[in-house]
């Protein structure tokens, strides 16, 4: 007998027939002999509808009432889908993030999970009971709503199913697993049986759209055993997301070089024209940005040959930051002292991953290779120790993708 | 300096359009020197698409699971709404009913309000901040959410109107005020300036919709002052709903006999036949119903000549009860005695409505003189001191509110 979190996306519980099924799938397990929480996400479209109205009224709504209001969304999939369980004869209650409680810090709209009190849904769960868990949202220090941002219901999930010790957390979503690249692009990409935490904390950092990278950063950190999987094949075994040492001798045989190539439209480009080239000025440029939570991704530094000279300083934000950086740069401008900022959002950031760029060479030659045959220029790279970005015009993307597939030998026979 | 409770039903916060309307009308109390604390709705149609999700998935949800659902309606307004509030510079705050907390009695989907904590919520209002609270919700002895009923709101509303000890509590609708009729039956009906509470009970209670009966019960047991207008005319003043000694002699003389005339479609008339004529079988009979929550409202029994002999008893019960009432009346066949039951949907209750009737006679006579012109036939009769309703075939409604709303002297010139 395992201890199970099921966790299920919005187009899992997207309406009241995908509820009643997802009772279903929660009944498989406990037939099986399995004991099971549910983490629940809002139906799709709930979300996106609440913080639609919000913006509505107005352009930066007072983060604990945007908190207050699209939790109601997971409250209502919770309520849902205890009576979905009840109807096919399971005993269930919903619980949400205040009633547990899932404490989190006061940091509104992107909260932190700090501690999870499991003693009454333990308790419950030995009685015979599916908690069922609403997704995304906890309670803050002060008593008022908190939520996790979005897609954090993964989060939850994997910090619900920490706390509990469950022998694994199943992300059910829409897809049947973690694919190579993304298949509405490339459409021999192949699903994968296994992948590891670091390769698939990469892939999700980097664009893959099938886990929240918090959520992976967690399972890698407490050690939960993730799957992801569809909730409309649910037979299908999906992608198991384990530690390194689990993925097997054969595993690591068969597997390519390169796991996956992900690619992310949502960035921009700033380039900060002629900063003085001196100790202490990237400071004075990312120091600001930190502090208004805008997060910098890729860093090109041009290095000047002379002293005192002054160098253009690129880097990458995302689009939703852009305005905000530009005007946090202009008002330090007197102190970083800059001639000129350029913008440009016709940019994606295209990544290869793999555990095996550690023993393999000429990893990032055959990616350089293959875009310049397509004569796609590369604007910015970055590298760490299993992953290669590049930042391309927008326009390539899918031709990138497509061409580093093929020559990463991913695509499926 | 007076202390209002502003309470915003479904149609005023129907659109996010209508939610900043509302904070205008907030602001415009503050600046005429008032405080203000304000109690939302769900937006329209939500609660209707809520309870419809839940019935999709179960034909009897848990009532526990099914507060939890629709009470996220309230809370999305509540949240939308201070943001409103905070976006034309008015600090602000939205509460849940666990928040308060509004302690309510564990009968859920129809709880009652036990004690509501006002100490945070005055604390704040001193502080400059408008409190919005989430009508319709509560918190059960056990810590989970619970709803106050359909209409709730408004009797959430005058509770928190008591508790805060305010000096009026303005109900904002889609109406302007209280009317002699329904006006969208009878064009002639003419919109009340004030009426005493006994009587806005008795017309909430017998169909007019504007305000629910507990609400007004409520209102008068506390002494709160009430104001019904309209949400989308707010300059013009609405119906008050006062105590008697408040109705001025002026008001008393211009007064019509009957204030009101109300109807309701939501009956159903059920005959048992041959019941035995004698002692304790109405106890037989009522005291299941009772036990199944089943309201009985008026109440004929034919008085029998003989002794041992069986009469008819015929009574009303709401459409939505009948079913369950029949079969209550089967599963006890054997200990009331009956030869069988038969069921009338097709019935409407007319009621006319007035302190008047106290103090003139012949105002029965009226009704019935005037029914009997238009060939409707009378199958029940019920009286209190200020009101009297009889049922009629529904289909005789609408003739009968006009003809009657003439009898009386209550058309507008």
């Amino acid at each position: 007998m395992a201890l199970l979190v099921l966790k299920f996306g919005g187009t899992s519980v997207g309406d009241t027939t995908r509820i009643k099924n997802v009772a279903n799938i929660v009944k498989k397990e406990l037939d099986a002999g399995h004991q099971v929480a549910v983490v629940v996400s809002a139906m799709s479209g709930t979300t996106n509808q609440l913080v639609k109205w919000t913006q509505e009224i107005s352009a930066l709504p007072d983060a604990r009432e945007y908190d207050a209001v699209v939790a109601a969304g997971e409250q209502i999939t919770a309520g849902l889908t205890a009576v979905a369980l009840q109807a096919i004869g399971i005993p269930s209650r919903s619980w949400l993030g205040w009633q547990v409680p899932i404490r989190t810090d006061g940091m509104h709209g992107r909260a932190r999970i700090q501690e999870i009190d499991t003693e009454i849904l333990k308790k419950t769960m030995l009685d015979g009971q599916v908690p069922v868990v609403a997704g995304f949202q906890g309670i803050s220090p002060e008593g008022r709503i908190t939520t996790v941002g979005r897609g954090g219901s993964d989060t939850a999930a994997v910090a619900l199913a920490a706390a509990l010790k469950a022998d694994r957390c199943d992300i059910y979503t829409d897809v049947d697993g973690v694919y190579t690249c993304d298949p509405r692009i490339v459409t021999k990409a192949r699903k994968l049986n296994k992948i590891s935490f670091e390769e698939m904390l990469e892939m999700a950092s980097l664009g893959a759209k099938v886990l929240q990278t918090r959520s992976v950063e967690l399972a890698m950190k407490e050690r939960v055993r993730l799957q992801v999987k569809s909730t409309f094949a649910e037979d299908v075994a999906g992608t198991f997301v384990v530690t390194e040492e689990e993925m097997s001798e054969a595993d690591m045989l068969e597997q390519q070089v390169i796991s996956g190539i992900t690619y992310s439209r949502d960035e921009a480009k700033i380039t900060l024209k002629a900063v003085e080239d001196k100790p202490g000025v990237s400071a004075k440029i990312f120091g600001p940005l930190a502090e208004q939570g805008i997060n910098v991704d890729m860093i090109v530094q041009n290095i000047s040959e002379e002293k005192n000279a002054r160098t253009d300083m690129t880097f990458t934000v995302t689009r939703g930051d852009v305005d905000r950086a530009v005007k946090t740069l202009e008002d330090n401008r007197a102190a970083i002292g800059f001639a000129a900022v350029h913008v440009d959002k016709d940019v994606a950031k295209v990544s290869v991953v793999g555990l095996g760029m550690r023993s393999h060479v000429g990893v990032a030659q055959t990616m350089f290779r293959t875009l310049a045959e397509k004569n796609i220029n590369i604007r910015v790279i970055a590298t760490s120790e299993i992953k290669i970005s590049v930042l391309i015009e927008e326009a390539y993307t899918e031709l990138a993708l497509r061409a580093l597939h093929t020559a990463y030998g991913l695509d499926a026979a």
